[in-house]
Order: structure tokens, then sequence, then C-alpha cells
């Protein structure tokens, strides 16, 4: 029964790519769906690959100076109402506590859909003098945000996220650190995930409750729609003032430090799906993979086969995050449900290979097979590894490249818009209301202002005065 | 301003230990009170101590074969109500959330104030066979428990945790994994912590709400107060009935699977306050010291004295946890700062020890100094460390021994609680109604019924009729 329910066909990507994509969240065994309305019990896997996202970007932000804290969950609603913007942003879309055990509480509390208002708080009482800054912070929590529609890891209520609340002495510094992080992330995404980013500011329209500015890393799924992979904010002082945060100067003024906020979320596990996956399930970007390599033994039940599966894993037990599967399950089954989990890597060792000491190595994104010899397996996991991740990260790359279109009227955007899913690239004046009206005729919004400009033409896409920008266009999840 | 601060004297443990506790909890930087009533701004040296006992214990959960999942923060009030003892037992204290944005929710989400019931509404959809068996699931997560008063790390509205949760063919399997589960929580704490425990049984009065069995591990802190440092809970079948968590048996019949649950908390950073700290503050149990050893350059303007700390800090830097204080603070307020930091090894290097070659070492526990040959550190580090962990064991046992007590009449009880802090030993018949009397004459509660049993007498201390167990009893946090 169990046994079927795995192998059972999924629906092909290209006649529903969402049906796919729920068919492999659940099939690969990253999710249910829990009793509560868009909320997930994160399975054993799911939550192995998120422990590994967490561990590098962890890494990676105590490399750059940045120390963990821990933040509560309840926000009093007075705190989120301090800064204006940020209020009106969220409190649409928060959870209400009204009550605790039998006493209805004075005062009600959100349940923090994001921590600015709360690390302004905490840092009132920590910041005097110029000596106190930068103070380099994040947290690793879960928040929620009460959304109308919900889809695992890409919309959920609760989700769980690191964010990054930092404070700097000088405007300069804090935006500094805010593209210090947006690069933290790009290289993370590319270098570790495969997925290739584009690094860009988002528009007015588009930019976090709040901020002064809002960069994006994004990213293109395969049915060509974008996804926000991960945002750094800079915030000026307009938190600080809010929350009468200030410290005395080097001159012995008093003045108010510039802040900045940045986040990755469970998302990023959507994205990695999107990106990667294809009919036969999830392809794991190897660095983040929970099992890197699945030992097979075939013909198990022949002398030796077992053994031998298992010496060739202990081999590699200090090198790769490897896995013996020697239930009784059919060779069929076994191929198909490590396909489905995407695991990187399948050895397959029957008794004729382990007595020519050979096996054969599966690579799960291109199918590719190479027979190694056992004793060079150590060597060569590794390289396989790095070659699977250069493998999906130019296979992504190139599909982003074929789904990437240039317009530079409005028929020609509008008719893209309709007919070829992936990114448009068009020039903008700047205005919202040019925003606005690609919205409502062509159903695309400002995904980025990238980084990289190019000048595809002089004039504003929508109302032919003069370009400020090239955007990027698109839909996005 | 801000050094004044922290070398401002502490309130003395012996003048008031409730005091000399919220003083060091604040003044070693683990904490700050956050706006909303019994929630905590975790702060990096409080959250890195965290992290530590987290990676650790980890670590031992996954060396025994569980799993980390991640499951919803909201329990359904319908869902809650399910188990009977169990939702008598937490009703009473749990957030109920009532609106999400706008909307009035139909039904009351209540925030976990554990997951027993989370689980099992999950572990329902995923268990259909005898193969499927065991589960050995854990979670790090926070919940919320609406305490009437609250302490820093002890009692706290909010507060992180982990909670294993797990599922069994059979009774006995159940039972070994609570008492393993049990000897990992007794064997982290000794030999991590350097916190002497008694393993034991809670009485029925004191178990979890709806348990069949509790089991814990009980430290007496420096006042002579228990602290419950771990519990592992047996439920039987009790909740698996309850949601109908059923499977197909060996034999073919459906079974209802057995279930345990284990649970450590940040409360456990209570009970290495109070169980090792003095009155300079902290006293880092070194396995788990954010930072073990401090390098303090002495007359650090002279040429080559910070390069010298810097060089004795790299040497260092693949062996332990190593920080430079290079600040322009005074040596006297360093060396108040880091001892009320508890951190547990002090390398002091002046101009004429970098030119013989040496350094001093001074342990915080003990305030021994020892020369050392810079050149030795890295061999002689780990040792020192190992040093002061098997000190502070040694200190904390004798202390312990000498605060436990024994008792035979209810006259002796009562006088000794009255007079003399600690574990007090006496015989128990078993009934309820005894558990109440000495809670009421003597101000104690039982706090375990110890694995290792000692006969002190025939009868019951209170009632007189044949003792069936001793019992230790105190007060407790």
């Amino acid at each position: 029964m169990a046994e079927k329910k795995m192998v059972e066909a999924i629906t092909s990507m290209e006649d529903n790519f969402s049906q796919w994509y729920t068919d492999v969240v659940h099939k690969a065994e990253l999710v249910r769906h829990s009793g509560v309305r868009g909320c997930m019990y994160v399975q054993p896997y799911g939550t192995a690959l998120w422990e590994n996202i967490r561990n590098e970007l962890d890494a990676r932000f105590k490399a750059t100076g940045h120390e963990n804290v821990m933040l509560p969950m309840f926000i009093p609603e007075s705190l989120l109402q301090k800064e204006k913007d940020h209020v009106e942003g969220f409190a649409p879309e928060v959870a209400w506590v009204t009550h605790g055990g039998s006493e209805k509480l004075t005062e009600r509390l959100c349940i923090r859909p994001t921590s600015e208002v709360l690390f302004c708080d905490y840092y009132a009482g920590i910041v005097q003098s110029w000596r106190d800054l930068p103070k380099l912070y994040n947290q690793w929590a879960s928040v929620c945000r009460w959304e109308k529609t919900t889809r695992p890891f890409l919309r959920t209520l609760e989700f769980y996220w690191q964010e990054g609340h930092t404070l700097h002495e000088t405007a300069e510094e804090a935006q500094a650190e805010t593209e210090q992080m947006l690069n933290v992330y790009a290289d993370f995404a590319e270098q570790h995930l495969a997925m290739p980013v584009i690094k860009g500011r988002k528009t007015d329209k588009e930019k976090f409750a709040g901020a002064v500015a809002t960069y994006t890393i994004e990213a293109l799924m395969h049915d060509g729609q974008a996804l926000q992979a991960g945002t750094s904010h800079y915030f000026g002082d307009g938190f600080t003032r809010a929350f009468d945060i200030n410290f005395t100067g080097r001159s012995g003024k008093v003045e108010y430090p510039h802040q900045t906020s940045w986040g990755m979320s469970t998302r990023i596990i959507g994205g990695i799906i999107m990106t990667h996956g294809d009919n036969s399930g999830l392809v794991m970007p190897p660095k983040v993979a929970p099992v890197q390599v699945i030992v097979l033994p075939i013909a198990q039940h022949k002398p030796g086969v077992i053994e031998g599966a298992n010496a060739i894993a202990d081999s590699l037990k200090d090198i790769a995050r490897v896995k013996v599967d020697a239930s009784d399950n059919s060779p069929g089954w076994k191929f198909a449900q490590w396909e489905m989990k995407g695991v990187p890597l399948r050895v397959e060792c029957g008794p004729r290979d382990l007595e020519a000491g050979t096996c054969v190595v599966v690579m799960r994104h291109n199918r590719e097979k190479i027979t190694v010899n056992i004793s060079d397996l150590p060597m060569q996991i590794p390289v396989l590894l790095q070659q699977v991740h250069d493998g999906l990260y130019q296979k992504a790359l190139a599909h982003r490249e074929e789904m990437t279109h240039t317009a530079t009227t409005l028929e020609e955007i509008c008719s893209i818009a309709k007919t070829k899913p992936g990114f448009i690239k068009a020039m903008w004046c700047g205005d919202l209301a040019c925003e606005m009206q690609l919205k409502e005729q062509a159903g695309v919004t400002s995904r980025c202002i990238p980084f990289e400009q190019e000048k595809i033409a002089d004039s504003c896409i929508c109302c032919g005065k003069p370009a400020k920008e090239m955007v990027y266009w698109g839909r996005a999840y």
C-alpha cells in the first residue's frame, strides 16, 4: 500500500505545473497538510533540507560578523503601531492573541509577522554611544502572516526564516551592509543551491513596508514565473526616530542610527523544487541534499551484496551524506523512490560489480551512468557532486536565458506576456502610473530594477517619456 | 557609563539569592526584559549558550536514531480537547488566537503549550503498518504557557525547548525509549553541564498531564531549591486511542502504538546559573561556554603585546572558543566583566610574560593561577578545561550531599524543612493524602522517587503505614 502510493506517477509539469508541485512536495515526503489552514507538518526530509540551508547561511552570517539573538513571538498592538507605513503594511495580515488562559488581555498581542519593531524596542535599551555600534544581529524564527491562499513553502500562514536586523553609525555603513547581505544571499543561491538569480532593487510600489529601499534576488522558476528568493532592506533612520533609538556620536551630538533588515525563508525550498525538479520528482542541489548518495544493493539476497553496499557507504561516510537502502522493496521501486526524493547520486552494486570491484553511479539530473572502481569512489564522489551542481546551474541559467524576453512597445509587452512565460526586460520612466498600467494591461508586475542595467530603448515602454531604468517584469509566486 | 553598570557589585547570593539571580542574568548580558510580560529578549551571549546546548543535545538525539520535524505553533481548540487529562492540564494556561487579520476565526487556535496533540494528528496520517514503527521524531521550537509569575529562563510565557515524540510497536519498546532519553539528559547534564542530577520517577500528583509515568532528572541549586532539569514521559496508548492512531500488527490485528515524549528547555540555563554561579557572577561549564578562553593583553599599549595576545588566540582557535579583549577598558574592568560572564579560563599576557614566552592562566571557578609556556598552551588548554569541568562537578556534588538530609518522623521533616534548605529523603506509603499533608505541614513537595532506592525506615513518614518507596522531598523552582 505505502509502496504503491510512492511510485504512482505524478502529474506531469507540462500538464499542470501547480499540481505537479503539490504532488512533488507530498510524494517526496517534504510536508503534509496540518489541521490548521495553511500550516505545514514539515516532515523529516523537509526539515533536514531546511537544516542544511540554515547551517550554511548561519555560517555565512557569522563569518560576516553577525550574532544570533532570540526575541519573543508576541508584539503588543501599541508597539506594532509605532511606525506608520509598517503597521499599514502588516496589520491586515497578523494573527491576534486576545486571551491568556481564561483572562482577556488588556492589550491585544499579535504574532510577529516580522520583527522590526521588536528589534527596535530591544535596541532602544542597549544603544547609547557610537561605541555600541554597529549592532549586527540575526534570529532564526517562525513568523505568521494571515494569507488568504496558501501553498506549501511558497505561502504559508506560519513560515520559518531568518531575519537579520542591524544598526549602524552612518547611512553609508548601513547601505554597505544591505548590499553585503544581498550578495551573501546571491552567492548562497548560486554556489549552494545552483539557482541563478538576478540582483536588483524593488520599485517603491513593491518595497517592504517602512523601508527606504528594498533589494532582492529574483529567480526564474521552470514554468516562467519569478520567485523573490531573498530580500535586504535599507531603512534609513525612520524606525530609529519612531522608536527613539539614539546615540551620542563621535562629535558629542545626539544622532539616530541607520538600520537594515534582511531575510530568507522556507520559501526558498519552493524555489529549489521549481528550479530543478522534473517529471520524476525532486532534484536536490547536492550541497543541501539531505542524502547526497544513495547506495542500492542489486540482487541483495545473494551473499556479500548487502555487506558490499555497506562497505561502500562506510568508505564515503566522512565525504558525503550517504545512505544504504537494503529494504525489501524491489529495485524498481527503490529507483523511483530515490529519484522522487531527488538524491543527486545513486550507486548500484550487484554481485558481478562487487566481484569486479566496480559499481555503477547514476546522476539524478541527467541519468548519466558511469562505471567506477569502488576504491576510487572516495575520490570520485566529490568530483561528481560538483559536476551535478554545475550541471544544474548551467541548465537553470540556460532555461532562464531562453525565457527572458525584451519588449520596446506596450503592444509587444502585452503580446509577450500573453504568449511567452518568463521575464520581460523593458524600459521604465519610474512613475507608479505606468507600473500600474502594465499590471492592468499586460498582467505583469515589476520584479526588480537590476543592478546590471542595459539600455534597450530611450523611452518608457508605457508612457513614452524618457526612461530612467531597465526593469525586469513578470508574474511571480 | 556602560562600564560602570557592569562592574557595580551584584547583590550577594547570601543576602538575597533571588536578587542575585536577577542581577546575574542581566549583568552577564544573557537577557533583557521585553515589553511583553514574561517574555525575554535573549541577548547574543544567552543565545550562544543555548545554541551550544542545542547542538550537543541534537547530536545526541541523532546518534540515538531520532530525526527532526517542524510542526505548527497553532493547535485548533477541538484538537487540544481530544485527550481529557491533557486538556485539563493545559487549557488554563494557553494563549488564544481569536482573530486572523480583521476576521474573527470560526474556531479559536491556541499557541502550543506542548505538541503531543499535533504529533498525534501528524502520526495518524503516516502510521498504517508495524513496518512504519518506530517513529522517532523531535522538534526544536518555542512554546507558550500563560504563567502568573515569571522569571528569566526559569518560568517565562514563551520558552525555547526541544520536544521528542515517539511511537512504538510495544509497551516495552516505548518504556525503553523513555529510559534511554532520561539517560541522555542525565549524561548531558553531568558530562556536559557539570550538573549532578538524581534520576527518578514523579509521583502521580506531579506527573505530566496525560502521561502514564513521568521520569525526571532533579538538580539541586545553590540555595537548596530543586530544579526539574529534564523530563521523559511514557504515555501508554492513551493518546493513540484518543487520536485513532493504529496499525496492522505482525499478526494482522489492528493495534495501538505506545508513545513517549521528552523535553529539555531554556530553563536549564537557569539551572546552570544557580548551580555554578558565585558572587562575581556566572561560572560557565566549559563544554557549553560561548567563550572558553579570554585572552587579556596587559599593558597593551606597549609594543608587541596586542600582537602577542592575538598570536596566542590564533594558536588556540581550532582547540577552544577563544576571544581577545583588546578594548580600551582597564584591566580591572576587563577582569570583572569576563568573570561576570563566567569565562572558564583567563589568559593574561604582559610584556614581560611575552618576552619570557609565558603567560598566566587563571581559572574562573577557584581563581587558581598557573604560569604556562605559551608554546604549551595548545596542549594545556584542553586539560585545564577538563579540570575546570571536573572541579565544578565535584563542587556541585559535594554541595548537594551536604544539603541532602534524612527524616524519619513528621516532626523531623517539618523541622528540617524549616531550618535547612535542600533535599530531604523520607519514606512514603504512596498515598496522595500523605503527599498533600507533607506539602501543607512541611511545605515540601515530592521531587522524585529515585531509581536508586535506600531503605531509611519501614513506615511512611506521614501516616505510619508500611512504606513503599523512598522519596526526595523539597522546594522547587
